[in-house]
């Protein structure tokens, strides 16, 4: 083909591309900083999970004042990474922004970022208690490092408890991007709003939606295909939904067997079990058992086609 | 062990490894160019994803003249890759290249992927409505970035708007592995031949489906696990499954819920509200409510083993 | 921020985080020898995919000779690592190395890698299989080619034929490591003990779920969403779960469609078909059609709020 | 060996080094920034030869308009870098810093960066006249390829050019790392202070020594191990060595032979040559022509042990 | 700074930097296609020594078997990308491509290419000479592995025999960048036409010059700083300078210490000695020992300032 | 042309080529294990470059305790990555390994690591006093930081004290490495035997060999050159040369300049100052000055044709 004609082709649509319609403009900040950067949010990650899981997705070291330096380093890292992150998410936040300096909203990400830090243990104790719940769980978990390695809800979990942190220190943008890689790598989808409690377990995972507003006790147990939704939205008087609790309660000792639906803002009793691929609309008091009333409905018949 | 031993196993292995059965021979194209490479078709996406989103995948840049060296640098290289890969594809196409030869390969190819450059700003265009519509349905949007950032189901509209138009200029198998990658990251499943409209929507994702010959008007909007698909295969007079229209319609402005399955060459019409986890295997009219009889039909029981 | 509370909280963390818990060391293996690496596994995983399909995952090469100059490269990489690898995870198997010497772990680890490098003929062959039953299976598959490069399934069925064969060869936490990887990438849940015979479809994919202690014949087909599960679990005196089997079995030439759920120790006779987004807990015989009595039980209804 | 002494050791000497010593804190700049990073500063020479050279040490692309988008790109990123690199080299220049803030600081650098941008043109200029010089003088170079390509002195011309202009901007440190990266390179010392007019060739080059105020016209030749040194330091009352002129000064068409040295603050008039191997320390007039008195200063002999 | 201002300064060179002078384009070969890529040649090189110390620069491997997949994977790759290489360097042969066609230059580069696989047996086998060589002649040469791994002297004559081949087969540019990769690493300037025997030892090397035209023996060694140069040019009747043999010829068995100039087209007969630091511009019978007739020709003084 | 052809000519000469000569296999030591890497001496000499000069090489970090996490993180990496190439290297030394099984080879390797561990804070502190040399030796040194970042000669020093403190260990073959890195780097070479005491200065460098068994007091400086070389070599009665004391002795406070040879076992009393381009065979009282007799020995002519 004419060299030139493929070099007029170029030149053109650089030109139409390079143009920002409003429609776009109108989604971006109000600022010019740069957006955080989804490539430093997964390195973030991946410093929490070598500072909590050292042994497995590092170097094993038994010595804890050598370990102590290679903790140190991550720690320095994620603190300069985390605090930049913040400030980028910022941006997101009209209100908070408003009238602040760079320096003011570098002042404001790095209070956050220490406050992150200042957690860093505690999240890691939640995620042991996860641990033990998911081998305790499993008849097919051999030992506690298959759990660590290759649960999906392990990886999930991970990224949940931190990027809920992050959600408390109300950093915008940063929580979802975190929740988001783990859904993608699990099909397991938790918002960074849900509030989980410890000894939490999901099994299998795929296709587990928990909404914002969900609330989650103690030692609850998931199956696949759980969701945890909303059963209809609210709309203000100019039509725009309402962001207001709209997703269940789980108290304490619940266990939700796959693909099982529950929907709006109901509660379900502790100590009771839901059963699989039903759909649960109303509060059910504690220690129930609830499943499809006829579990197996299917007709026999012989004949291609269906 | 005798290293001997790990010299012969290896050998042995590498010899038998190294034929090729009639099979995989049979499976092949019957040219000798190389096939497409899935990292490369990787990069094909990242760079259109660049073009277009660049403040938010690659690095802000308010000045348009500025921005341009980028995009324009960004579209030389895609040129340069898209039209190798689809050389590199059309050896699936037997008919197409029957009877070409390298440079006639090259030509063709270099045509559809200019011919791509060009439809370039109306992606654009579209998967920024489809921006829009995302916002507008979900109260847990609380901007613009966390949809762009983070939404998996603007990540799979993203490869699918670029792979539905490398399906429309006839580029074998490219299409598809655009569409898988997308699958892969999101549990999305779109076939690349499927036709949708502006203003799409889908919220959470995971485990929906929409088969190859599905039309999807604007303002549509669908949950995880939703599944457009076939209802039954066809047969030739030979045993081969036809492959001819299979899946449904949808009109503008429907709205189906999740883990909902409509099946067959069916039509949902225009302004219907399709209610959760059920099965649609009929044509229904405009503005219908569809749900299921009994939303929650459980029995409530105590005692164990469910 | 005044640095000083910056190094402050550092410091502070960095020496609670340095040290293990009760809890985190009583999860780790009693040695003190690395873990196994996801990264090295992954690695593996890629090898063998370039040593089975060479021209589509590597770099075309008609020739043999030179082909094969590849592929002992690639072989002996395997060889090294797996055998490190083994290594490693035999750790988790306290048992087998309670009296082991290191190099006495290496010896075992050297010979289950050889075994498996002389298994590798036959996982290729059955991979082919899978390849001509998925093509013939979908009348959206154009050309082998796609199916290769594309389908998730054949992504899965190479992760689960490798992980199956080292479970088999008792190889500990690695299997599971490479099934998950497919797991995470495909949404399709395979557990490396269950058992699978020649010539098996998956179309979609996500969502599915294949329990530890299944069987599957030969011919096989499962659409997205299948659950091949447990339908209870059994506990020894102590409280805690057995690991029996507890997974369906499927003879030859059984198909499932979407979203169906096959439940407990029973057996799905051959020839069998079992319809979408049903429930199964009892055996049936060869030759079975079954499928949800109606089909579409749904209510009609204007109004809005669902 | 006992894995507890290794630790030790470890702790030990950790401690030790990471303690700063008197001396050691005496050679640091009194600010906290960071200082300039080496590999930074070869990014930006890189950066500059790709602009210079884009069809050599880039990707060669004959239309403008393309061209224009990837040197665009690369000026940006000089730019940046530039402007950081220089802002922490200006640390070494304690006068200029003295009571800046940070803001100040990169104000200046930012300046002094687009002052360099502005240069660029004239270095490129410059550069292709030392390119036809270095041809027309070697009968060994059949093409401007082979200069462009290989010459040792290109690619030093081109860092002591660039090193030459930042140092007439004043800025520290930064221009000496670039000439010391060419020195390494190419076994060719120029100092960033020295001037050397335009059309000016080395040859082989290994050994050349450019002394800081040395004064070379234009059209002057240069071979391997040629040194334009001082020939004495001048101290003032404290006994600290001077900074004053001290190297030769050479006029326009000059040539000097290998491994000539000339010393002092001396000039060689224009149009003269200086033959190899000799020690010049007195000024000489236009259209000398020096040499040994000797050229070969033999004894024959045989025996052994030189 | 003004970002505005920063923006215009970027365009405006930009603008400046994009065009090419006529003196650019003047030393462009009148083709389009890529030039060579230094990256690439430099690859090329590192392929070879991997293909003749494969101990010693990538992983020892005994067996033999194993060691051909190795090296057939790099003599495939250097194949590759030689033919491809010779193909981009025969751009700047005038001549010879004056009216090729694209498939007529890559058929000569192939022929080239593989003309260079035939002769690495013998570049192999002289290179061993070289070790032997630089082994016997150092009394600080403790084993061969030193030399292999350290000695500037054994990377220089790799580089060279590769080139030198290159140069016999009149590949145009690639020869001379690889001996100047040589020259840059190690001060050693080897011109790619010389003609140098084998057990060709050099010790220390930096400052060796040896001229295009240049003819050594076998069994000859040279140390630091020796010149095989030219004595002095002849022009034809434009003023153009010739390209004729001007450098010396050193029979076998001729050792020359550090700093000798050997200049002109003069014989040094077999096993003669040049001593170190002179300068010689006649022919020596065979045999010679030629010195500095003082060697310490100094004067004893006190007093400062030299 | 025909791929037959070249696949024969790859397979041919890959047959050759993986064959070892007689030669080859007596150069290699008599051991199986891997040789020492290249790749990994020089990530050695980078580690201990950031152990030393942390502010420049890696990251300014004024905090102690930060530091120390760093410097932890290096030592260890340092402390295995010796180990290993120390006890690759001990294969070329047959005495001390004659009997000795891997995990003693590892146990010697060990204990040597951990002795350069143990020596690293004084290699820190002759550095240091290097640097101060260097600054006061050089008019045209404005600051510690060029010194440290661009000098050749910190560079050299850096890697021979290390290399020097290896070789008092007797590693063999790891030190040369080392300084030949330098040596590539600078062209300045000094072999890892030399002795050198503190405060020791090189300007510009290129070209001085100081040579193995040289040995230099304190407050020593050097210029370019220079050669501290053996006379003549003595042999044993079998004609082999004897690696005997050879090279000279420089005493306290004795200056060197450009290009002087100082050649043989003598002694340069201290504060002595040799001038430039001279040749010494003999030693020399403390307080000489020694220089050429006529500096500038040169004939004026006209005429051309030197």
């Amino acid at each position: 083909m004419d060299k030139t004609k493929i070099n007029e082709t170029l030149r053109r649509n650089v030109a139409l591309l390079s143009k920002q319609s409003e429609r776009e403009l109108g989604m971006m900040p109000a600022t010019v900083a740069p957006l955080p950067s989804v490539e430093m949010v997964k390195r973030i990650v991946t410093l929490v999970k070598s500072i909590i899981f050292p042994d497995y997705f590092e170097k094993r070291q038994p010595d804890e004042a050598i370990r102590a330096y290679h903790i140190g380093v991550w720690m320095e890292e994620l603190t300069t990474l985390l605090t930049k992150q913040i400030a980028h998410g910022l941006q997101f936040c009209e209100d908070c922004e408003a009238n602040s300096t760079k320096a003011q909203v570098y002042g404001i990400a790095e209070e956050k970022a220490l406050a992150f830090i200042d957690a860093l243990p505690e999240i890691k104790r939640l995620l042991y208690t996860d641990i033990q719940a998911m081998f305790d769980n499993d008849p097919a978990a051999p030992n506690f490092g298959e759990v660590i390695f290759c649960y999906p809800s392990m990886n999930t979990m991970t990224h949940y408890r931190i990027a809920h942190k992050l959600h408390e220190l109300q950093v915008p943008v940063i929580p979802r991007i975190i929740t988001e890689q783990a859904h993608s790598k699990t099909g397991i989808d938790i918002h960074p709003g849900a509030t989980i409690g410890e000894y939490f377990a999901i099994d299998h995972g795929t296709g587990v939606v928990i909404g914002e507003t969900a609330i989650i006790g103690n030692h609850v147990t998931l199956y696949q295909g759980v969701t945890l939704g909303a059963k209809s939205f609210k709309y203000d008087e100019n039509g725009n939904m309402l962001n207001i609790p709209r997703h269940p309660i789980l108290e304490d000792h619940v266990t939700v067997y796959s693909n099982a639906s529950i929907l709006g803002r109901i509660t379900i009793g502790h100590d009771s079990v839901i059963g699989g691929n039903i759909w649960v609309t109303h509060s059910v008091p504690p220690y129930s058992r609830i499943q499809q009333s006829k579990a197996v409905d299917v007709a026999f018949q012989d004949g291609a086609g269906i």
